[in-house]
């Protein structure tokens, strides 16, 4: 089986342009047919402040209102998507921007409304591949950033760590997919204070005596919950740590697999 | 020859939530293979009146700076294109978003400083057909917004009227192409205070003899110079009205032929 790797990216790198140019360097130079996922970073929160924008938080979770969606489908689809796109087609990487509503590829619902209504955020249903397969097929490199719809007309606002797992999972069968998640830490740490005690291989069977034990900090959790449900969904092996696991494999990372 | 419709809206459409939603019903239920190109509207400029963003013009031409493409990349790239592909996916046309970055599918290049420094303005140099070709056989909606890029890193702000005729002219030997140009008219008019005095056909020979005769408003010389420049580079025809020109053979528009 071929291999897919599927590389999702956040803030640290997004907002710094320096970061940004050399993870691209880095990206651009994989050889096998891969995926990029980015999230946001602080952009959208710039312009909120300067277009006078209330950000609504309940119980510390961000509410999407259809201003901040409309802001969120400006900064993530339009400026970051397009300059990443365009960046990378400067290094000969044949890059293709899309949000989960082009080629209809993920298709979300709108969170239920339990006790909070977070406004427009779509939890994922379905990836359809099909359309992504024949782009990777012609050498193309999809460019996902962190918005779907939901077939009715709406876009959704979507976690990108999630968008990033649930690609992986629909390649699953037709490839043997990598999933990387680069943060701005070397791995999942033993101990959150010490950069050097990162847990260098978690399986299914380990998790959950982290769990168990207390030492996976809350912060990680959700997190990797995403992790273990790709590996359980057959992704090949998911990586997490900074952008230099993508080409030093001695680099201290952690490594998730079965 | 299968038949490939190429269609360009523009900001009276656009700017018009109803008009736009009968548009897209129009739209997606055209059964040929078909790609659309929208304009900006009066979005842009409403975005850069709240940030406080000045409007450069010089001679009474709009110079787009660093900030200025930023904020049209959010509009056309992000909250306009993405709120089209989506509508459309509502109406199960499958639709997928595109700047030229976009599969490298048009390149351009900034426009040479002579007398004014027009800013991040491109003139399109090329159009690659073969990833858009593979897409329409998979029965996908291309849609387009008016960016382009220079393959070095850049994106450039493009006239969306001569994307529309440059991906015309380059599909022109695998379909026969036919490029429609919807706006707020029902056509060329003989007299611009006359909206019944559509001028209802024109060939590359009665062009001539109309700018001669000085009937052609100049307002209309830039569109129809494109017109006449895609039916001299093999596209099929041309036609020039209000959007019910795409289901109702008998309105009043323009059609432009050899």
């Amino acid at each position: 089986m071929k291999i897919l790797k599927i590389i999702k990216i956040g803030g640290n790198i997004i907002d710094n342009e320096d970061a940004l140019s050399s993870f691209l360097d880095t990206f651009a130079a994989i050889e096998s047919p891969k995926i990029l996922i980015h999230g946001g970073g602080k952009l959208a929160t710039q312009l909120a402040n300067q277009l006078g924008l209330e950000v609504k938080m309940i119980d510390g979770r961000r509410i999407t209102d259809k201003a901040t969606l409309d802001l969120i489908t400006m900064v993530y689809a339009g400026k970051i998507n397009k300059n990443i796109v365009a960046q990378l087609q400067s290094r000969n990487c044949n890059a293709i921007g899309f949000s989960g509503a082009d080629g209809n590829t993920i298709v979300s619902k709108k969170r239920p409304v339990k006790t909070v209504d977070f406004g427009f955020v779509g939890d994922v249903e379905k990836v359809n591949t099909e359309i992504l397969q024949v782009l990777l097929e012609h050498k193309l490199t999809p460019v996902f950033c962190a918005l779907t719809h939901d077939k009715k007309g709406q876009l959704l606002n979507t976690n990108a760590d999630t968008i990033a797992s649930e690609l992986a999972i629909g390649f699953a069968d037709q490839y043997q997919t990598e999933l990387y998640y680069c943060f701005e830490k070397n791995g999942v740490l033993s101990d959150v204070n010490d950069e050097d005690s990162v847990i260098k291989q978690i399986t299914t069977q380990t998790y959950q005596r982290l769990i168990d034990d207390n030492i996976i900090a809350d912060g990680m959790l959700p997190k990797l919950n995403n992790c273990i449900h790709a590996i359980e969904k057959n992704v090949h092996k998911v990586c997490i740590g900074k952008s230099e696991m993508l080409y030093d494999a001695a680099a201290n990372f952690t490594t998730i697999t079965k």
